[in-house]
């Protein structure tokens, strides 16, 4: 069994740029490859659910999305999914009993030069084998609970709904 | 005066994401940004012209380019522009004397980690150091005359009108 | 107070390359560069400590850190350090009450294009907030505890006494 | 028959760093890897002769250099040196006719994020194609004669003989 499972759903974290068509797309996700550079002693597997812009996420897909994690043998999951939606989500998955679940994505696509992909994927696998049973967002190198958290858009970031 | 003079235009070599928008934008240009790293002992001004995709440049956009080469006291100039539409403004530029202009670009932007972008800037930089006064396109390691050159879109790549 | 401190020893993870003496040399740490790109919402200072080889560290050395550490107003505290002699470190900040230490640095430079540097620094911070007050190694994506981990010197990572 | 033979000699641009051995040291050329981005349209061969520190290199290495670059079928040569006895292997490589031969190094690793490499690199396979029969350094964006160039190891560039 692995120790943790890696769920891939799309988002800016995934987009490729296609010069034929001058535009961004999502791509093949480039988790795996980020996660060689990290030399880990974890045994993660990396497994494509969905490739998606997160503001086209319907109810059937994320209904696909908890049926992979209710599936999944790992104990310890973790997603990389659209900032946009990511709240919606991670109420979504709420309820399911005995798995530590932990949202994450990019701002920034992983392909840059300059991104803030690898430091939330590897937020996200640390909290995933820290933190109890449960389902949780890991972004800007916070840990968020998903039903008092949103994407404050002005400012780019994930804040508690409390905040600013 | 300067050695070189780069004329930036626009293009996918300098396209940035914008996460609020889920959409890329042709942004500030990261020559000046990406030159520092080779610690130059040239005397190269970066200077912006336009911001546009290659595919929206107008002939008012080419004259205003064309105005900016003539009367730059420079006499070598690189142009950093769209690939699509590359070709064109080459030939636009045709007939103007006493300087070296080498068009050049990027498939990838140069804000990703894997690009052609740099590659691309420094063979245009030497290029125009030796090549005689004329119109040149520095693309893919190869220098082109762009009245013999054509981009092939499906192989994303510069080539002879005679090739492929 | 600042959410985290971070204190910054030297080691691998801080290395520069000076190409007029053709070697590398513990220098200024790139750490707080690296976090800028991940766009973090928490309130995280960097302070230099040490600059040395972790080999060269001595027992003066070591209680210098440990004065930092408790020295300290925040409660969650990253130590990068080299990794060599991490866990000796480690074992000598025993017994500090109330305050949450991770010790964290890399195989390669973080000034390298693929290092591990980030993916460890991300991971520290991510413990930090999370476990209970105490000392703890996060390398290679694991979180370990220094009585227990060692170095495996020929298989370049962290792991437990007990295995390999 | 290759457009271009690229020849590796050691020197800064291939260094690696060994965590096990916390050194620098000559690796296997990253060159091939780095021009995969370029994307070139060129018919490119990379051949290591040499792994050493350009201190190191003695007259043997020198002469096996020669030989490699007078035995090759292509006219075009572009050769990664060491940058601290460029210009002497440049000097030893006088007198062979019918061949465009470019030396090139880096400053600093091109295994690190920021670094020269790819700059010079594309620099020379350029000049290589353009120039006449003879023997060049192209380093910092200029094309240098050996027999008038030297390094300024306190400024860490190449330059003219005459200056500062």
């Amino acid at each position: 069994m692995v120790d943790i499972l890696i769920l891939t759903a799309g988002g800016t974290i995934d987009k490729i740029y296609f010069d034929a068509k001058s535009s961004f797309q999502v791509g093949e996700s480039p988790i795996g490859e980020l996660l060689r550079e990290a030399n880990l002693t974890l045994d993660v597997e990396v497994r494509s659910v969905l490739r998606k812009d997160s503001l086209e996420m319907t109810d059937a897909d994320r209904a696909l999305l908890r049926q992979a994690v209710e599936e999944a043998t790992a104990e310890k999951i973790v997603i990389t999914h659209g900032t946009d939606t990511m709240v919606e989500t991670g109420k979504a998955l709420a309820g399911i009993t005995g798995k530590t679940i932990v949202l994450t994505g990019a701002m920034q696509p992983a392909r840059f030069r300059s991104t803030d992909a690898l430091f939330n994927v590897a937020s996200a696998l640390t909290a995933s084998q820290i933190l109890p049973a449960g389902v949780y967002i890991a972004m800007n190198g916070r840990i968020l609970d998903p039903r008092r958290a949103r994407k404050n858009v002005a400012a780019n970031r994930f804040e508690l709904l409390t905040e600013s």
